[in-house]
């Protein structure tokens, strides 16, 4: 299919522009892909989203759209084929909740257990925990959330399945225990292991070095604040 | 127009509650309406919403939807008539968009000069101000977000004609100043002064002697904490 003039400003280590790589390869869209250099951000990032001069900014015939989630409802409503979000307005309403949810709720606990230190380390790891508990309450069961394919939330939440895991093996606290949340860790292995969806996703190793550095500058900016 | 099972979980002093309201209103749905305890929420509440245990939720034909854009987009999608989103996908991603940086820029800055006090409120309060003046780029200077009527954006977003300006009256700082931003602060009159939306306003007395209770218990407990 046509990209229709698609353009893609991401980085490569952020889960919120691979979760826009993913719908587009969902829905078979090609795109033009540029890469930010984010302490130098393109001309093109900050005219395209003056408000947060953030990555994801998906540029659809020469117009920005901003923000991952709205970028996932706008990928939805143009590109009709393989829906991301169900037809029912109930359905619809439980798979924006539950993305919102991973957004709000586990993005700041996960955040918060890799960039902070003793007891309050502990605090965020165990709020963490139950954040994905109650995230897995939402699947009900079910490999998928909402249907029997992926959609809205599998897109927009199953990041989770690395940076969790990345998360827990820098801080050594283990987020995801299959024992505790078996329904959770089998819908992150379907998700992660489905061969369209794999091929977005950067090399673990790389991600971890990465990140590693990351979390030492957090640390340290943090010790600079106390 | 019948209701069809449709009842409202709210407190009357929410804006969230609110704008819930503002779009059954403009919808011409008709409602049943809980108002919650929160101290002693209803068995009801905590059954419907089990991971926030928040108003509002509204629970349509015996199954609950909750977050309130969750239930603004339920609503439009479900009751067709006075659409609260365009048709346009890159219109309903602004709608979007601007509603979203509302919750979450908007709000914590307004919520923090409501609740700090000294060099920590003054922080706040430019803070608050500098997300106004991008919420009011998104005017784009026109009367509504988006288009001729009120929609999406308008309904999530207009309680800040409310609470910015008790806000600003119980700290003594002023918010939202019609010399800076004018298209702001007539967009927020001309949805205010709304004669549907109007009714569900609640008494602007009332609201300012409750919220100055509410500061007190604030303030109080953020002393404890230092």
């Amino acid at each position: 299919m046509a990209g229709e003039g698609v353009k893609l400003l991401g980085y490569w280590a952020s889960p919120f522009a691979l979760r826009v790589k993913w719908a587009l390869r969902l829905k078979g869209v090609e795109y033009e892909y540029q890469e930010e250099h984010l302490p130098n951000k393109s001309h093109l990032l900050l005219q395209s989203n003056p408000v947060h001069k953030k990555i994801p900014v998906l540029i659809h015939n020469g117009k920005p759209i901003a923000e991952s989630l709205v970028i996932l409802e706008y990928i939805d409503e143009v590109w009709k084929q393989n829906p991301l979000l169900p037809e029912d307005p109930r359905e619809r309403a439980k798979a924006r909740f539950w993305a919102k949810f991973a957004d709000e709720k586990c993005v700041p606990a996960i955040m918060s257990t890799f960039s902070k230190e003793g007891e309050e380390q502990e605090k965020s790891a165990k709020e963490a925990r139950e954040c994905l508990k109650y995230l897995e309450s939402g699947l009900n069961g079910k490999c998928y959330f909402g249907s029997d394919k992926i959609g809205f939330t599998d897109v927009a939440a199953a990041w989770i399945g690395i940076w969790g895991r990345m998360v827990g093996e820098i801080v050594n606290i283990k987020l995801i225990d299959e024992d505790a949340m078996p329904v959770l860790a089998s819908w992150l292995h379907s998700v992660l292991e489905d061969p369209v969806l794999g091929e977005c996703v950067p090399p673990y190793q790389t991600l971890l070095e990465h990140n590693k550095s990351f979390q030492k500058i957090l640390l340290s900016k943090n010790s600079q604040k106390n």
